[in-house]
């Protein structure tokens, strides 16, 4: 009697030796980053004083391929391949024909995706001969990466998280200093950004838009000691994430099996596209036809709600000015527990795909995010990440409708991380303290009318 | 060019079909368990009122190997085989000859081994009609992964959660009431036990001792509907761990490898069983050699400064005695972080085993641990919790040793678990606010002196 198989594992030897670059094989190409003084495009001089050069390459690269350096993959070997698990008994719970698989990038030791792209990125900048890089934090899953892939190449790191986090997370702080950076709280006493915020507001509680200013600055006035790194939204961040739809491709092929459907919840767009491109790719090359849904927060619905046009991707205005689904940098989200998904934008990748058709995207409540997860985690033990329950409600709405519709229909998601450092919004969600936001259309409206005029 | 394997992953057909029993190997029987009225031996009539007759007769099988049940091979599937790691970084930056490998059972959904005794348990409940359990937990660990395998099993979990730990703890409750166990502060008003404490000490803190005797009061007073259950001390215990030890085997034997050395923490002394029994059969049966350390806390030496003598299991005198390593019951082991190891005995089996001279054990100070596992999570990624970081701690010694005497020695060690709920560990660490406990001779005599006379 051959017995029911649920995991899905590849040898070390089937890390993927390349990152997939969507830029290839899009029908047609991302809209240019403008300048945001002359609105002309910039070019990789004007990213310089932030990035390596190798990175500002990759971000604008139109090769399909782009080998992973053998160190880095050595440090991948630490927790890649990732599992790849069939959610046999939460298919028996929801008593649907559908099969559930998920990609569990929460074994990885930051406990999210986010160390995928860490670090390449600390590789590239150690191989420049930059000393440290500067970054944001808010939920604190992106300074735990950060953290640990400097800690792996000797380089010193230092985090701006957001203070109301820095105060309200002690156990993420703490794990983001045993890596050996250096976690501040922002708006802090160290840049003139911070300075100039608690001028105004001595009790400012921060927010990822000062966050990233002061980051940005301390790297910028480092005399290039420092560089800065971010966790999402840009292209070659993406591009890193795809190991894990690459590994999922392999993996499902071991079952035996090919996605009708294919989850990953969008906040910044990274995790989401790390599962999605490889698939994007099939469509757009080999006809296949499988639906690609990004699912966001009812809160903060880019690509649902939010216009295409250009915008800052902070919510100072300092950055270059791109071309995406956006609320406006004016747009506060509500306090949901999905912290990483509070952003006003969108990966311009990902924006451009939802634009031309090519995928689709939900926007869901967050009451119903949390049913989701405890549904999932009652049935599979692992606990998610407020983030991913995103993409496990909307599985489950996949599931039932197949049901509905007796059909056998392949879903995959992305489980891009666990919730051990979430317990927090367990608990208010159990003693029914979480609320659903919703934005009235004129709400909406007032913070696109605020958009740049491009 | 081959490439560095450093992950021996199994797939799901090698979770092992049977639990090793070591009583069937022992050279001599264990020492029988008295009753704590006539000092008699006990029989499985007086263990009923607790524990259903499948685990009292495995309490005492003699059996060398005890079927697992496919309804419990069906969930360890959620998270097992557990891989084994080679330390590749780890032996770099020791730089040493030896080979260090690690069998991780942090990836359980429970995050710890603590799962793989509490679903058999819930099983075998479930079978005989129980319609819950009770238990207590202190760290946490314990009465995570009941709770979680309460609810695979559709039983009702009641969890006595030592008060300073429910307070100061509050992410370890909150995922345990998120598997949907009612978690009660101890002491509690809910029992005898409980009530009677209070009333000498309306502010007590509780300890383990009082949780023991308020979960065991509830299951004996249910009239049969609910049951006690224990998450490490008894041979029953010990004997379901030994699927980490018999998927090390099979791992190390794809990896070309048998140890010389083979590590595990111990407080009751479950996880160390759990690797170790498998390897101290061959010693035994096969003529291998492999040396079989346990590392105990120097705060909570059972093992090297106790006595071999009867004992009370918990701190109130009220269950069976049982012949073990103990520093008495009326020992109050200081704070270490690693709440796991706060124990004033140890396992039956265990305590055999060393006074045979069948296996080591050491005793190291709470610092050494911890430096230890910020080597190790530097190097590897993981941030083990304090528990097994004894085991780092004593692994780290033996490599050492094998580069001092230029010998290449093969390490295995049992990484039970991360250290996600024990970022506060971490956190007074790093700031200078740990230290380490020793215990003056006079003070263990002391606590020896009150054995009670058998």
């Amino acid at each position: 009697m051959s017995e029911q198989i649920t995991r899905f594992d590849l040898p070390q030897s089937e890390i993927p030796h390349a990152w997939y670059n969507i830029q290839a094989d899009l029908p047609r190409p991302l809209p240019p980053v403008l300048h945001p003084g002359t609105h002309q495009p910039i070019g990789p001089a004007d990213l310089a004083p932030l990035f390596p050069m190798a990175l500002i390459m990759q971000e604008v690269s139109q090769d399909r391929y782009i080998e992973i350096p053998e160190e880095v993959r050595e440090i991948y070997k630490l927790w890649r391949p990732t599992p790849l698990m069939r959610a046999y008994r939460l298919e028996k719970a929801l008593d649907t024909p559908a099969h559930i698989y998920y990609k569990y990038e929460g074994v990885s030791p930051s406990g999210s995706h986010k160390l995928n792209t860490a670090v390449p990125q600390a590789y590239y900048n150690k191989m420049e001969g930059v000393q440290g890089l500067s970054t944001e934090t808010g939920a604190g899953q992106w300074g735990t990466a950060l953290s640990q892939a400097c800690n792996f190449f000797g380089l010193e790191c230092i985090v701006y998280m957001v203070k109301i986090s820095y105060q309200q997370k002690p156990y993420r702080r703490a794990i983001i200093q045993t890596f050996g950076a250096k976690v501040t709280a922002s708006p802090s006493d160290t840049t003139n950004a911070g300075r100039s915020i608690l001028a105004k507001d001595p009790d400012s509680t921060g927010s990822l838009g000062i966050a990233i200013s002061e980051a940005v600055e301390v790297a910028a006035t480092s005399g290039g000691r420092l560089k800065y790194a971010l966790g999402s939204v840009l292209n070659h961040v993406l591009t890193h994430q795809t190991v894990i739809g690459q590994e999922a491709l392999k993996q499902l092929e071991i079952a035996g099996e090919y996605p009708d459907v294919v989850i990953g919840c969008a906040g910044g767009g990274s995790n989401f596209a790390g599962v999605a491109l490889p698939f994007v790719q099939k469509n757009l090359t080999e006809g296949k036809t499988t639906r690609i849904i990004a699912v966001e927060p009812a809160a903060c619905p880019s690509l649902t709600r939010g216009t295409y046009a250009y915008d800052f991707g902070d919510t100072v205005g300092m950055t270059p000015l791109v071309k995406m689904h956006t609320l406006g940098r004016d747009f506060i989200p509500a306090p949901l527990h999905a912290g990483g998904l509070r952003y006003h934008g969108m990966a311009s990748i990902v924006c451009e795909l939802y634009d031309q058709g090519l995928i689709e995207a939900q926007a869901i409540p967050q009451l119903e995010t949390f049913s989701a997860a405890l549904q999932f985690l009652r049935a599979e033990g692992i606990v998610p990440a407020p983030e991913p329950s995103h993409a496990i409600a909307a599985t489950i709405r996949e599931a039932l409708a197949a049901k509905a519709a007796g059909e056998k229909r392949l879903i995959l998601f992305n489980l891009c991380g666990h919730g051990h450092f979430d317990m927090a919004a367990y608990d208010a969600f159990l003693s029914g303290q979480l609320v659903d936001y919703e934005y009235p259309q004129e709400q909406i409206e007032a913070a696109l009318a605020a958009l740049p005029q491009i």
